[in-house]
C-alpha cells in the first residue's frame, strides 16, 4: 500500500538530537547531548502541593475545557515577570499560552510561511525550528552570524536583494546551539532593518532568564515601534519541561491569528498545568529557584570551560557562554564533527555534531556540548577522554 | 504596519462554536451549545492521589522531557482497551499520544494534504475538523449521508470520478454533530472502497465508549487488511478534557512520519498528565468511572428526547443518538437557524447553528444539541423556551 503523503512529508526527519538521546540513555554514558534541564532542580514538593490544591479548590475548571488564549491569571504572571526582566512592554492579553515554545515556532512558521517563502536565521540555528519551519516549505537564508549576532550589513544587503523574506528568526540571548549573546547595538541594528522592510521578527528567549554574569538586555520588543516581534519563551528551562508549557506575545492582528491557528491545532493547552504552574507562582518564591538553577548551572558551565581549556588541542576553539545550556566547539576544517562521534562513543561520550544546525548545511566540524544535566566531575571526565579521542585523531 | 501572512490564513476563523461558548457563559444561560462534559463527574480526588503520587515516586521522570511517541505504559493501556472495545487490534507501538485529539487530526491533515487535495466527509461533519484540515488548503467534497453513514452508492461515484482523493474524514460512533452511529453494513462498504482506492480514512473515535443502549460496533480498523486507517480518540470524553490526552494509532509508515510531525510541533504531551492518567488507569475502576457518566448522559439523552418530543412543533425532526453529546435538529427549510439562535438567546436558551458544519456551506435550516452538560430539568426547561419561541416563528 502506498499512501501519497503531502510534499511535506519529503521534509520531515527525525531531529538528530532525539535519536542520538535514544542511544545515549544507557546510565554508564556521559552525555553532553540532548538540552535537558537538570531534574535534581526541579520543585517536586512545591509542584505537589501546588497541583492537589488546585484540583481540591478548582478542580472542575482544572479539568474541564478552557480558552484558547489561556490562563488568564498566568497570562499576567508572564507579562509583569518578562516585561520586568527584557524591558519588553507586556500586557497580559498579549500573550498567548501554547504548549512549549516549540509549538509557538510551529505556529508562527504557520501563520507566515507559503511554500518558497524565505527565513532568514542565524547560521548555525536551533534545529527543531528548522524542522517545524520546513514544514511549510520555505528556502532558509543563513544570514553571516559573529560572536554578537547576525552581521547588519550582511542582514541589509539580504534584504535589499530578496524576494518573499516572510520571517527573521534569532535567539538572541545564550543561543542555542552556539551559547552567544547578541549585543545591545546588534538588536538595535536588527530591529531597524525589520522596520524599514517590514518583516516580522520571531525572538526565541528559552535561556534568557539563565544569565551567570553580566546584565539582562533587552528583549527586541523594546525596539518594536510597529509590533513586528513575535516573542516566545517556556517554563521549560526556568521551571520543568514536562508541563510542556510556553507561551508567546504578539501585537494583536497577528495575536489574533494565532489564537486561530491553536484553536484549531488543540483547542488550549492544559488547563490543569496552567493553573498549577499559576498557583505555583502565587505561592513559592520562582526567583529563588531560578537562581538555584543559575548557581547550578554556572559551575557546571565554569567546570566545561576549565576542561576544555585544559584538555582540549590548541586548535580547537570554543564559545564561554554568559548563561543558557550549550556551548559551541569548531574543530579544524578537516575534522568531521560525525566522525569524531562514533570515536567518542566508543569512549562513552556523546555530543550533537553542528552540521544538522545549519538550514543549508555544509560545515562539518562544529558541534554542540550541553552542560546542564552532568554534574562537574562527570562533565570534567567526558571531557577528559574527548580531549584524548581529539588528540589521536589530530 | 502590513504583515504578509501565509495564503491558508485567509482561511483561519473563530471556532462559532466557540465564540458562541463565550457569549453564554452567563450563568443563567441554559446553553446546549458547546460540547463541555459534566464537570461534576471528573474524578478529582482520585486523580489528585494520582498525580500526587506520580510526582512522589517519579518527579524527575515526571517534570523532564520524554519521548515523542508517548509514556510506554499509558499506551499500552490505551492498545488494550481500545482493541477490546471496538474489535480494533491495537499493540503499544502502535500508538502516538496527542494533545487531545484535535491534535491527532491537525497532524493527519499535515501529512496528507497539499492545496488542493480533496477530503471527504460526512455532510454535517465536525466543525473543528474542517477547521484543522483547511490550513492544508484542501477542496472537501461532503459525501450524501443518511442515519447509517455515508451512502456508499455516492462514495464510489466520487471515488470513481474524482482526482487527488487524499483523505476520507468520518465519526462512526454517535456523530458531532448529528449524534447518528453508522451501521456495520456500512463501516464494511466505506473500508471496501477505502481499500480499492487506497485511500487513508481518519475515524475519528472521542464518543464511541459512551453508548446508552445497544451492541459496540467494530472500528473500522477492524476492516483494514491494508493498514490505511488513522484512528483517533482522547480521553476528554471519557476522562476529563483539561489533560489534553488524546492518542492516534496508525500503520508503522504513516505513524513513523505523524512522529517526525509531533516532533517539530511540540515536541511532546505533557509527561506529567501521561503518568497521572496512567497512574489513574492502574489504580482506580476506569470502567466504573465510564459507567457512571453514560448513566447520566442517558438521563440527560432522555430528557431532552421526551422534551423535544412534547415541546417541538410536529415540523421540526430530530435524532434519537444511542450515545454520545449530541442530537441533531432539523427545522423546516424556510426557517434560518441563526436567526431562530438570535431569538432564543433573547429567552437565554442558546445551541450552535448546523451551517458551520457543512464543510461547504449551503444549508442553514438545521442545529446542534448538546445534552451533556446541563441537569435534566434544565434540560426541560430550555427545550421548553425553544419550543414556545419555534411556536411563535413557524
Amino acid at each position: 500500500m502506498a499512501v501519497s503523503y503531502a510534499r511535506r512529508v519529503e521534509m520531515l526527519r527525525a531531529s538528530e538530537v532525539r535519536e542520538i538521546l535514544k542511544i545515549t540513555q544507557q546510565p554508564d554514558i556521559i552525555s553532553f547531548a540532548g538540552g535537558l534541564p537538570a531534574p535534581e532542580l526541579f520543585p517536586t514538593v512545591e509542584l505537589q502541593q501546588a497541583s492537589a490544591d488546585v484540583l481540591m479548590k478548582a478542580g472542575s475548571q482544572a479539568l474541564q475545557y478552557s480558552t484558547t488564549e489561556g490562563y488568564e491569571p498566568l497570562r499576567q504572571q508572564i507579562a509583569v515577570r518578562i516585561s520586568e526582566k527584557f524591558a519588553a512592554p507586556l500586557a497580559a492579553e498579549d500573550i498567548l499560552i501554547t504548549s512549549g515554545s516549540q509549538q509557538a515556532i510551529d505556529f508562527t512558521g504557520k501563520l507566515l510561511l507559503d511554500e518558497g517563502d524565505v527565513v532568514l536565521c542565524e547560521n548555525p540555528t536551533y534545529l527543531a525550528a528548522i524542522s517545524a519551519f520546513r514544514s511549510y516549505l520555505p528556502q532558509f537564508i543563513a544570514v553571516p552570524t559573529d560572536d554578537e549576532g547576525m552581521i547588519p550589513a550582511a542582514l541589509a544587503d539580504i534584504l535589499a536583494t530578496t524576494k518573499r523574506v516572510k520571517l527573521i528568526y534569532v535567539i538572541p540571548d545564550f543561543q542555542n546551539p552556539t551559547g552567544r549573546t547578541w549585543s545591545l547595538a546588534r538588536r538595535q541594528a536588527l530591529m531597524e532593518l525589520a522596520s524599514r522592510y517590514e518583516i516580522p521578527v520571531l525572538e526565541d528567549n528559552p535561556y534568557g532568564e539563565l544569565r551567570f554574569e553580566g546584565d539582562m538586555l533587552p528583549s527586541l520588543r523594546a525596539f518594536d515601534p510597529k509590533g513586528l516581534v513575535i516573542m516566545t519563551g517556556t517554563f521549560s528551562k526556568i521551571f520543568c519541561p514536562g508541563l510542556r508549557i510556553g507561551w508567546l506575545a504578539a501585537g494583536r492582528s497577528m495575536r489574533e491569528k494565532l489564537v486561530y491557528i491553536k484553536q484549531a491545532a488543540d483547542l488550549h493547552t492544559s488547563s490543569f498545568n496552567q493553573m498549577a504552574l499559576s498557583e505555583y507562582i502565587a505561592r513559592y518564591d520562582f526567583a529563588e529557584n531560578i537562581e538555584k538553577i543559575i548557581a547550578v548551572y554556572r559551575r557546571r558551565r565554569n567546570a566545561m570551560v576549565a576542561a576544555l581549556e585544559t584538555h582540549f588541542p590548541a586548535e580547537v576553539s570554543f564559545t564561554r557562554p554568559q548563561g543558557g545550556l550549550f556551548l559551541w566547539v569548531t574543530l579544524p576544517a578537516t575534522l568531521d564533527a560525525t566522525t569524531l562521534l562514533k570515536e567518542c562513543l566508543t569512549e562513552k561520550v556523546a555530543f550533537v555534531p553542528g552540521a544538522s544546525f545549519y538550514p543549508n548545511g555544509g560545515i562539518q566540524h562544529t558541534l554542540r556540548l550541553n552542560y546542564s544535566n552532568m554534574p562537574e566531575e562527570k562533565i570534567t571526565e567526558g571531557i577528559i577522554r574527548m580531549g584524548r579521542v581529539l588528540k589521536e585523531v589530530l
